[in-house]
Formats: C-alpha cells, sequence, structure tokens
C-alpha cells in the first residue's frame, strides 16, 4: 500500500524508469490542440467542450495488492476509496465533479454481494458530492481485483489550477495534516507486531486505519480555493509531500524550501511513528496517500486563501516557500538547509 | 478471444448473472437527473455539459487473456483494438470521438518498448480520427496486462443514437459483413490445427486474423447515419449479432425476425467455417467481435439510411425487421420461423 522506492536487485527497466518517467516517454510527442487546454501531466486534463465552463478528466485505478488488499480494507472501503482518489484529483483542479464511470475487473473469488458492498461505498461517496454514476464495464480477470474510474468535473474556464503557475516567493500551503495513511498502513500492512500494535490508543488506530482505506478527498477545500482566483498551483498529495511538491517546482520551474518545524504532522501519525521506531517527519513528508491539498500562493494573498480554507472546513497550514530553480528542493530543519529527496509513492516501483 | 457462453459446471454466481445481469443490478436504482441524458445500458453514457453538443462517453478494458493474447497479436495491435473498441462505441452513437484517457496496469514482463509499441498502435488509430490522447495512468500489478480507456466524444444534441428507439415494422441493418473476427479466433486460439490451418488461403488467413486483432471501427459511417436523423436505434456489433439485437429488442420493448439467407456472412469467415467443419451462420450469428453498426430504420426512410452508409464507406444490408415484443426474436430459415437465443459474448463467462 505504501510503497518503498527501493527497486532492489530484481528491479526492471520499469522499476528504473519509474512511473513519472514512462508517463514522460510514452506521452512524448502527443500534439497539442486548441480544445486540450492541458493534458497529460497535470492532476487531470483539461478540456474544451464548447461550454462556458471547461470538462475536467481524470482516471485512476485500485489494483488488489498495489493499493488496496481484502484483509485490510472492506469492500465498500476499497468501493469509497476507488472514487475517493479521483474525487481528490478532480478538487487539486479546483473543479466540481460530475460524472464517473467505473470499469470493474473481477476475479472468480468475487462474489456479487461482494460487488453490491463495493458499489454501496462508492454511491455513498458520490452521493456526498452530487456525483452520477454514468456508466463503465465489467469484465472477468484471471488476475487481481481492479477498480479503475474515470471521473469528469467542470471547472470555470478562469478556475482550473495546474500544477505549473508557482512563482518565486509564493507561499506553500497544505490543508490538513499528513503522515496518518502511512502510519496506517505502517501497522496495518508493514509491520504486523501484536506487542506493539496493542500500546496504540483506539482513536489512534481507528484515526490511521480510516486514512489508509476510507480518505476524505478536499473537493470542497478545491473549489472554496479556486473561486478565490489566488491560487498560483496546485495538486492533491498523494505521492507524497515531497514528491508531489516535486511535482509542482517541476512543471513550475521553481525550487522551494520546506519548513520541518511547521508540518501539521498528523497527532495519530505521531503516536504510531513513536511506538515503532519510526520518525514522524519521514511519514509526514514521504508517506504520501495523504489526500490533502498543497498549493501555493502569493504572500500579499495568503490571508484571503487561509479563510477559503478555513471556510471549507479545511486547516491551512504555510509549511514553506517557492524559490528560484537554481536553488532546489531543500527541508529547513533545526536552522539547517537539507537537500530534500521528491520521492514517494510511485506507482510501478511501489510492491504492496 | 471469442467466448464460450458455458458457465460449465464450475460456473459461479457471477457465471450465473452473467455481464448484463451483473450491470443491472449493481446499476439499479441510480438516480437520474437532468444532466445526465443516457445513463449505463447503452453504449455510452449522454451528458449535458452545457454546451450546444452534448458529451458522449464510454470505457471498455482489453484484459489479456480474456481479450486478447500475446501470442497471436503484436503491441501494436493490441494497443490499436484497445482504442477501436471504443471508437466502435462512440460510433454507435452517431458521434463524434474526440478525447481518450488509458489507464495502463503493467506486469513486469512488460517492457517500455513494448508501451512504445501499444501507444504507436493507439496513436495511429487516434490520428485517423482526431482523437487526443490526454491523458491517463500507470500502475504495475501482479496480474495480467491491461489497458482500460474511457473515450469522450461530442454529438448534436438531438442526434446521438440509443438502443431503445426501435419500433415494429422497423427495419434491421447491419453496415457490413459478419463472421471474419469470430473465423480468426477460431484457427488462431481455439483450434490450431496446422493441417486445416495449411488449407486457407493467404487472403483468407490475413482477413481474418486482421479482422480479430485490429478490427476497423465504422466511425464516418455511424456519423453519416446519425446525420440522416432516421435512425432509430443503433447498437455495435460486439457481442454477437443475434445478442446485440437483443439488446436492442430489451431496451426497445420489440422483437425482432433476422432472415438468415441475408446475413453477409464474411466470405474469409465462410472459408474458414467450411474447413473446420463449423456453420458459417452460426459464426455470423454468435461469433461477436464484428464492430459493425447494427441499427433500425423505418422502411420509407431505407434508402436513405442505405446511401449515407454508402457514401460513409459502409456496406449496408437489410436483415430483417423489428415486430411486436410479444412476438420474440426469431430467424428466419428456410421459410420456417425458429426462436433465436440472443446469445454471444459475454465478458464474465466467457474464457480466452
Amino acid at each position: 500500500l505504501i510503497g518503498s522506492n527501493e527497486s532492489g536487485a530484481e528491479g526492471g527497466e520499469l522499476d528504473r524508469l519509474g512511473e513519472f518517467g514512462l508517463i514522460a516517454r510514452l506521452t512524448n510527442g502527443l500534439e497539442m490542440r486548441p480544445d486540450v487546454l492541458l493534458a497529460a501531466g497535470d492532476d487531470a486534463a483539461v478540456l474544451d467542450t464548447g461550454a462556458g465552463d471547461v470538462l475536467v478528466a481524470t482516471c485512476d485505478v485500485q489494483v488488489e495488492g498495489v493499493h488496496f488488499r481484502r484483509d485490510v480494507a472492506t469492500y465498500a472501503e476499497i468501493g469509497h476509496k476507488a472514487l475517493a482518489v479521483n474525487l481528490s484529483d478532480i478538487a487539486a483542479m479546483g473543479a466540481e465533479p460530475r460524472w464517473a464511470l467505473i470499469s470493474l475487473l473481477i476475479p472468480s473469488e468475487v462474489k456479487p454481494v461482494d460487488l453490491d458492498q463495493v458499489y454501496a461505498g462508492m454511491r455513498t461517496l458520490a452521493g456526498s458530492y452530487s456525483v452520477a454514476l454514468v456508466g463503465g464495464n465489467v469484465s472477468s480477470t484471471p488476475g487481481p481485483f481492479c477498480i479503475d474510474m474515470t471521473l469528469l468535473g467542470t471547472a470555470s474556464r478562469t478556475r482550473a489550477i495546474p500544477r505549473s503557475g508557482a512563482a518565486p516567493s509564493d507561499r506553500i500551503l497544505v490543508t490538513g495534516t499528513l503522515g496518518a495513511a502511512a502510519a496506517g498502513a505502517l501497522w496495518a500492512v508493514e509491520v504486523q507486531d501484536p506487542v506493539v500494535f496493542s500500546t496504540l490508543s483506539s482513536n489512534t488506530r481507528e484515526r490511521t486505519r480510516t486514512a489508509l482505506v476510507a480518505p476524505t478527498p478536499q473537493v470542497l477545500v478545491g473549489r472554496a480555493l479556486a473561486d478565490t482566483g489566488v491560487v498560483s498551483a496546485m495538486i492533491d498529495v498523494s505521492d507524497g509531500l515531497a514528491a508531489d511538491l516535486g511535482h509542482i517546482c517541476r512543471l513550475s520551474h521553481v525550487g522551494a524550501v520546506l519548513e520541518a518545524e511547521r508540518l501539521p504532522i498528523d497527532p495519530a501519525a505521531g503516536e504510531v511513528a513513536l511506538a515503532y521506531g519510526r520518525d514522524p517527519l519521514s511519514l509526514g513528508l514521504h508517506g504520501g496517500e495523504d489526500y490533502r491539498l498543497l498549493c501555493t500562493v502569493g504572500e500579499k494573498n495568503l490571508g484571503i486563501a487561509l479563510e477559503a480554507i478555513a471556510r471549507a472546513g479545511g486547516e491551512g497550514h504555510v509549511i514553506g516557500r517557492i524559490v528560484k530553480e537554481a536553488e532546489g528542493l531543500h527541508l529547513l530543519l533545526g536552522g539547517e538547509l537539507a537537500p530534500l529527496e521528491a520521492e514517494g509513492w510511485d506507482h510501478l516501483r511501489a510492491k504492496a
């Protein structure tokens, strides 16, 4: 679930290329055209249908053994998460989610009653955001259970927020706490140690498990930020804070300084990290699957952005600033600047 | 590839429910709303974005071992077909294909150079119809290679053609020959008999192989038919002629009579069927994966429809007529009416 970037001795060519290298390779040289306002490389594509609003389109898949395990999540949670990760991509564009298409690849051991639960989990979450499940496809598979989803949304023509607009001196904001999903994966997947586990409070177990298997996408926060018109770049934190900040930096041609003391590490993540002898900061920086929004805003507009986040039910935290590209990506920790590796979740390198 | 409907003694609950039963079960009770003009159950969903044209959205997956085999198709052909099957669904709405999102599930043995070929096959076909590849997703998988695609298109608000508009006395048309893909599957997948195979002409081998692994979707024919405004129902022949006619009948609340002597069995399919001791008619009725268009038209508009098909490069064949629902689905053969089982390709029951 929360993956390692170690490609290991057995790592093949795809491991070396990685998810983002492969996407860059496959999409290299694809022509742009006037009705494609933003294509591969952002959270979602932005398309001009001729309507006043633009169409925003994203797809993301959940593969058993890579993104979920049936011994950790219920079927309803698996359905919830399949939609939640797509909602988070739409949220990161500041768009309104509207229509979902669902493709199920069904191994023989998954039964109709199980799929009823998957759909129940999806429908409940879809109802919260007025998303209509409008179509899809089912197929048998000799392999793992997969739920692939395409989510379509709409956004005001001038308001969809790309990853590429960050500028030096912008401040970096995150809209909620970090590390809880990674903490859930630590005790539920990676280190199943009953003695250490028994020391965790039930609140901590529940908060970190929920963060892992049934994350809450920040759709309203994303729309509120888009409505302000002051956000220069936005992404959702799925690969990990450092990796996702790295995506903004790469596409905006800027560098960044994150301030370690300002990172809102989830208290439950802190408790799990300490119990298992891990560094809470590392969970917050590299854990991934937080599904918070990470955005950049000019300093003079910081108040507007923080107010919009709070009004929409998020927690705004100012965690660093954008610098020139040549200055690279750094972490400020104990008064010292240390290079920050933009590593995190990579869907090709990771093993569940 | 071309599957059997025998669920067999080992068939589970999903086998008994079938693809269409499962979709009906999962989508039961989904609310309709004004911006969803047509949802699950047709070739594609039809959505109101507020633009003059409506948005048409479909998704279809190709799973190794279910829909393709790497010992039968090249990587470029696998990429071509992943797009072709989606183009065929857009064609069946009479819509114009515009934008594709591609989700790749990549097992460790598929290399970047292989994926380059998959994309080359997709890009060539996409270029033929001005489809932009605008996004997608890659993930590793412990299971089979899968290509899931969502294809978006646009159609005039009054012109998108559903499956549900057929009326008694309408004539039934198909836009090209039938059975070639099933014939290709017969010699390439089901019965690999080198002695019989050696009796086939090279033209027959090539035509049936191409029909199977690199079908040509009838996008221009679909649009030409939509432009006439006289087509009452349309579907693409993917599950098999009888099964797809069954879908039209079920959604239109009508019955149908197919005339066996009028079915345009592909000559190459006829040659393969005879060599292997199979019935050519059965390949044409139940083989599936023909990717022709099947539509219904009032008798007085037959000339308009046939002319539109011919102008767009298709072959129009009048193969039967729509009757009242109570009369059921029949095949007229040798002057006798026999009940026609609406069987065909079922993506849950089939085994490659």
